[in-house]
């Protein structure tokens, strides 16, 4: 049977999301302990592979498993194992067809920055600290070239294959001294959220033009681009699939 | 002159507050910083001394400086050295009677846990996690035997001196799916909050009755109190000064 996982994480100490032969990976830790659970040498799919400091609210991941494997205490037994860093939300059945990454509709992203005059120790860990002035419509204007079908390669690290995506929303929510980026893309190419938030940023803090995310959008020149971004404010919130496996399950 | 700085600290990475020969705390990482600064053998007060683990956000240390020293930049120094782990959120001059622990007039602090159906990896630092049934009623009936001047041996840790303490408020606040315990006294002996916490948490679960509370005060048992809550849920929010060295500073 095809078994999905919704998984939370603190990205900070990993290597990132994708299992490697020789570094601390999310997937790594997962396919460990669920393979010591079922007994068998499950390999797992993931939605989104996350870069090294990136964390996930809303990772999710498929595998096959045993027939008739109770799945109720699965995600209970691999939090007990795994520890508060990774855990389990919810692990339910599927059919068959289902895959993580192929079955996904939509990836949402958030990238948390926040605004006090001194850094704040208890938000460093998952936001980045942006204390000068930024202005929110001019990063509004920047990012309302990024939405719709585009080539992104000046975002993109080049990889094999079309760095055309779509990109459903740009959304820059200020709240008190927070500001969230909230990004939505039928599926992203690599680093794509990260750099389009650092021209974004420096778009908001006047160093770019609105008009300069037009620009670097049309060169397809990743120079153009600007900054990457820190990982570390960079968050998979939602994986969007119709119907939602997690239907019901989401809230923690 | 006498200079006070009001500090924030994530304390997960630190042996507790107070300086020690070969350990890392916060008292000695900013001593070392400050010293340097200020080319002088500097040594702090604290008004609080916080244990492994425990995080503040409001913090006060005192020093003597040379005279005519530039405060202005000193904070924004000691933040680009220590590292967002721990930051000055203020550095004022003050009186020269002024003393970090002996002008205190009250401490402030706050022990926060949270209620989610899976451990939460973004707040696991800074919260602890009880998933189970809680009443909020029987804590505070519980609570109300702690208010007022009392000798809490039953929930300090055995040092030299007076063990009476007056507790001036416990309020306890649900939020969500957050809970957090408001506690605020003239001073506090060694582990008292989480001594506290740490019962009134049992009489929430039903471990305890509430009268436990009344009989484990009258005791003056340590062995009745029980269980000293985990230190990363506690947090130094406040120190109360007449007149506050930081008024109008403490936004961050």
């Amino acid at each position: 049977m095809k078994v999905a996982l919704l998984v939370a994480y603190d990205g900070t100490g990993f290597s990132g999301f994708a299992r490697q032969p020789r570094a601390r990976t999310v997937q790594g830790e997962i396919e460990t302990r669920v393979s010591l659970i079922l007994r068998a040498d499950v390999k797992t799919t993931g939605a989104g592979r996350t870069d090294a400091g990136v964390h996930a609210s809303g990772q999710v991941m498929s595998f096959e498993a045993p027939e008739g494997f109770p799945l109720d205490r699965l995600g209970q037994r691999m939090n007990k194992w795994i520890g508060p860093e990774v855990v389990v939300r919810a692990a339910v059945e599927v059919s068959d067809a289902f895959d993580a990454r192929f079955s996904a509709k939509r990836r949402e992203y958030e990238y948390r920055v926040y605004r006090t005059e001194v850094p704040d120790p208890f938000r460093e860990r998952f936001a980045v600290w942006e204390p000068g002035p930024l202005s929110v419509s001019k990063m509004r204007a920047g990012a309302r070239a990024l939405i719709g079908e585009h080539d992104f390669s000046a975002f993109c690290r080049k990889g094999p294959g079309s760095l055309v995506r779509r990109v459903r929303a740009v959304r820059i929510v200020p709240a008190g001294d927070d500001l969230t980026f909230k990004i939505a893309a039928d599926s992203f190419c690599h680093q794509q959220v990260r750099s389009m938030v650092g021209l974004l940023l420096d778009v908001g803090t006047g160093r770019r033009a609105p008009d300069d995310v037009v620009a670097a959008l049309a060169s397809k020149d990743r120079a153009r681009a600007g900054r990457v971004a820190p990982a570390k404010g960079l968050h998979l919130v939602r994986v969007v699939y119709r119907p939602d496996p997690f239907a019901g399950r989401r809230r923690s």
